[in-house]
């Protein structure tokens, strides 16, 4: 991306949707689509050598494919081209079974597929952190009193393991939702011009299961052109993780602010420092998932914008929607990778949560004080807050590791 | 809803909605929280008997009640007023027991799952009878060749059956998963102030699990005051559906122009004329399932940048949620009813199909013709059509069905 | 609107756009045509007289007219055919003459120019009482020192004055863009079928002209069946008043939590009470105009999605159109409302401002103490916030007067 | 930006938004604050002379600290960090002096201000294009008739000229308004850590008029740190020209449907083509345009929702409205450079226009054919045409060259 996303997002999956990346993705497709071919006999077998030789990200001119790619309308057009003259160089003979039978959108999906899954697995991985870390603070501070805050007003007492497992349910909820919309979006997109694979003459399903096969990408059975629902649905429910995160973020802020002085993000070497005040330390990690949280929505009112695609393939929705979906991605490896980060040395003060409880204490008539803010009210909380720390554990316990959940 | 609004719902799903049935709704949850406190010796039998016979809407003056949560910043303030007033002046010893260790947000979530389970069953019983209508276009047109469009341009043939059948394909996966998401959002809210109970004295469990039996709602073991994430993704589910079914209505509205001529919404008396032009026939179920598909995305980007809610109850937040939150559901209903009119009735001109390859096919050179407009390329066409609508019934057959799905 | 809106509205706005409003106001465009086009001998004078007669929205069933739009998909249609049998009555040879040469989208459109005219006078009220309460405390409050705060940390010290002369600004230059683009914006719509008015044989501009003299809207000098800018721009300067109004917001409810202390919204009997919690006082204002600062930037973005309005009038885009806009400006009265009514009253505890820079102070080093948290920094944050008064007095005075700036 | 967004933007733009040309802008800023600085006596004539001499983009690595910004969460801090250090090599006495009395959201927002004219700039340029062409078209086909078209279906005739005029008149009136906008918008940012201006004693007014007059940047008076009103409001009026050119690209493709073949894009080698099937053209001009108007909403939603900023800077809203921009003044010229670029050589096909006319008139009732459908209708919309070029030529010509416009 660029200058005004580098520190809202992290180097790995900027990465994985680098221009480098998506080619290679796209040329691995390509390579694989002729091995399938040659396997049915659909195109020789000599050919599918030349092409599978070629598909070599090294061989292209990544930055040339981009620029044409203005004039053509679509990043296809010249990679095809780049591949065909690439192949004609030693085998001119294989250059008319490049890219057979398939169109442009079948390589760009199914190179946004697969490089998806691993910007998937980069915020499944940070997920997984973030909740571990939630969980041990959840036991830690089961029965540490703090103020049950409602309408940014003191309400009553909980604790701040409860807080903390209240963190957490949403976040692990999300990693299985995540894991069942990835199985079903992640996958092969091959239709040819118009979704029937007609140029195949009746070899396309074999074509298309041995395609999938070997990119590791589910086989839908059908081409997806303009039928984006599973994969919007992904993007849905990583917005969804999005926003839980922003909701911790929130409360993280909150209670870091001077006045309160609960929490602390962790403090480390060049970060969250001030270019004008020294004595500054900014909560940077809420600071990324706050940004993503006002961000993301809008990818996702997006994605849906697009799905009322014309016909076979549209115009626009779906060059709209390729666009929109990497600073999804990206947005949401930000956010998640800041509280995988800050959340295991969140500096969590007790002291000052009972401080703030007994301040407020002294200022209330005595029966309202006992009511609503006496600290013993943490012990049930803390119950609560254990009940669920293994509950939760016994839930991520029953999502299917992830690498598999996938394939 | 309102004046502007009015065509593009329905009279059902703006019933559902109604401030009759969501105050209906918060009484009910009052008295299934009073029967339950009752049950486990929280409260008196007599108070509960005296709440639940004052749970009757019929009793309360509703736009009062709405009146009066201006002020109140809430519309659970005067309700509980109003039936502490009720209870009152019967039986004085029970208006303490009103609303025992509950707070507004308890009522009004409990509240907004009941109605929107009303929602969704009008929902899912029109998403099946559209599916039915395309299924059965999808069989009697599988071999019925017609022009591919991609990028708004003649691109192949294919038959109306797949396209019929691609239509279906998303909306039976929709259908699937909205009854997962609900089966998961449509959940009892009842934390109390501050989502521990803490006011029903290590009961708090067994109130919430006999409320939610008593209201067919789901028990999530917890408050989830600022724990969205459940409800956010029905709502996402939901505007999937809509954008699928704008694709539909983008297709039949461009192949109903009159120059294409392809398609025609079922005529009816008094729908679709013009205020100006005798002549005119316009697609009105496509108009309002297209404006459905422009305006929900931004419902759920509201319900997504909601999500970040401060602390254990939110200012502002929660309240924007409410407020869109119908909206969203009241929209999808207008869209899935339109086209499940429509659609069954759906008039399909095969010879115009026809006569519109032929006109292209009599301009381009013989060999293109050949390759891309032969008519006989709807024969594998329809064999895919064939295919995928055996599997979607199957698909379809293996959904639990509606009602038990949520409880 | 509804139960999930009422408290985050006015009546007010909610009756500018109420469906007798409205239908009240489709009847003012009818009556204004006949009698335009009666003067320019288009239609005979007995006609318009009994059409003119017949516009009264008592003689009309409304709710009939809203349950009729459904099918008809528009609410002009059914309009159009209950004034005609008004008309034919007492005058069947005037019955013809009912609409002539109009179509749906002139009246609707005028109608809602004509409603929103009212809204926007509500807002342009509204937004001058909250400026005039900021200036006031920006004078009052010119050098009592506060804690200026960045990243949600105390960064240094400003002056209280200063924060709300900020808060101002903004809204001071929203009421002057505001007026400009309600000016462009209030126009007639008259195009007829469309846009070219050809049924009125060249009288077109002439009736035009009258009708938009008499309803007092402008004369766009055409049709702006799908031209939209100006309409939406007008919908987006409300949307940023919104904005900068929810920061007002989000600053009160920062400085107004407990352990901050600084600033509490006015008591009100029965207002920001708790259902549960006696102890509470809840912000009210904030919530509402946080609320719609959360819900409008969605409004927006619907607007501007439906621009790309098909060929001279849309399918689908126009009446999501529609269904938004009065949602825009529901939200926008109810946040400008809710700050102008609690923005005088606000109590501003200029001691706690003090105690919080002073037990900052005792914390640091003091050298930083000395030059980042000197209570003296609100001398120059005064002075600034003094100029800055006069400059937006001077600015505000220089805004032409409402009711002038759009006739 | 990246291989997603190539094709939907523009080389030029891309650069302007480049991090070298973003680097190059803050180090202008830094060069100018220095140099007022010392006019003003602030810092010494050799330290600003040093620093002065230091920034130059070449110097620094722009990859490290695009790299660096990610820990520190902000480009600005490893950029003054860099300058310090360029500096130091020469006159380590001049250090303390680098970035003097500024924050880093000073620097970061100016030179935001410093490439978003330059982006304004191309986007002015190339409306005025496309309005040329559109004014070129209006006159040329003032009186070709071609069929009117309202809810997807003809509805009766108008002229061709009357089209591109009306296509036209929203291009004029967003120039204007763009170009008031941009005045108000691109202003200098200057506040120091709180806005105050504190550590320059004094000065601050007196640096803030320099620097603005030396870099071109309005002298907004005051910081606009969390005052962003007029800033978004420039993206509003962007995002409405996106949608006026989203809805003449509509038209164009609805036209330029194989079945209707009213109007065609220019052609132009290797544009639109396929990479599957060598006989289609594809509108890609409309393509762009189209993509841009799904998309720049959600970035206008983004603005608007992140206005609600912190007390006197803020923690994720800044940052994200921050990232948002650039792809906002991207997309905006992607679409208008498209058509700029397809408008002047738009291939019209009067015959088909008058062919699709006669073709609809002979399956009509002579009457309604008459009435309706008389190629004639098209002369009284040419002389609508005609009026509205000339009254846009003058309002064209009223509205102040762009370059004095914001200077």
């Amino acid at each position: 991306m660029s200058i005004f996303e580098g520190f809202l997002s992290t180097p790995e999956v900027l990465d994985a949707f680098s221009d480098h990346h998506f080619v290679d993705a796209m040329l691995r497709f390509e390579a694989a689509l002729a091995r399938a071919q040659a396997q049915v006999g659909l195109i020789p077998e000599s050919a599918a050598h030349s092409i599978i030789g070629s598909c070599k990200v090294e061989l292209f001119d990544v930055a040339k494919i981009l620029r044409d790619s203005g004039r053509a309308g679509s990043v296809a057009i010249p990679l095809v081209k780049s591949l065909k003259e690439a192949v004609g160089v030693f085998n001119a003979d294989a250059v008319p079974f490049v890219h057979f039978g398939s169109t442009s959108q079948d390589v760009i999906d199914s190179a946004m597929a697969l490089v998806t899954r691993d910007a998937v697995q980069l915020i499944e991985a940070d997920l997984g952190k973030a909740i571990e870390a939630l969980l041990q603070h959840a036991k830690t501070h089961a029965q540490t009193p703090v103020l049950a805050r409602t309408l940014m007003q003191p309400a009553s007492v909980t604790s701040f393991g409860l807080k903390c497992a209240n963190w957490a349910a949403p976040l692990v909820r999300s990693r299985a939702r995540i894991a069942v919309a990835a199985r079903h979006a992640l996958k092969l997109q091959l239709g040819g011009a118009v979704g029937t694979l007609a140029q195949m003459k009746g070899q396309g399903a074999a074509v298309r299961e041995r395609v999938a096969q070997a990119l590791g990408l589910a086989d839908a059975g059908n081409a997806w052109h303009t039928q984006r629902d599973e994969w919007v649905a992904l993007g849905c429910e990583l917005a969804i993780a999005v926003g839980s995160l922003g909701k911790i973020a929130t409360d993280v802020a909150l209670m870091g602010q001077y006045e309160v002085g609960e929490l602390t993000e962790p403090t480390e070497p060049g970060r969250g420092g001030s270019s004008a005040m020294p004595h500054k330390r900014n909560p940077v990690a809420s600071m990324v998932a706050l940004a993503a949280s006002q961000r993301v929505p809008q990818r996702v009112a997006a994605l849906l914008a697009t799905m009322p695609q014309q016909h076979e393939r549209a115009l626009g929705a779906w060059q709209a929607e390729l666009a929109e979906w990497p600073q999804l991605l990206i947005s949401t490896h930000g956010s998640v990778r800041a509280m995988a980060s800050a959340l295991p040395g969140l500096q969590v003060d007790a002291a000052r949560m009972r401080a703030n409880i007994d301040h407020l204490r002294a200022e209330l008539p005595r029966e309202a004080a006992d009511e609503w803010f006496d600290p013993a009210l943490a012990r049930s909380a803390g119950e609560l807050a254990l009940a669920q720390v293994d509950a939760l554990r016994a839930s991520a316990a029953a999502t299917p590791p992830n690498k598999e959940s996938r394939q």
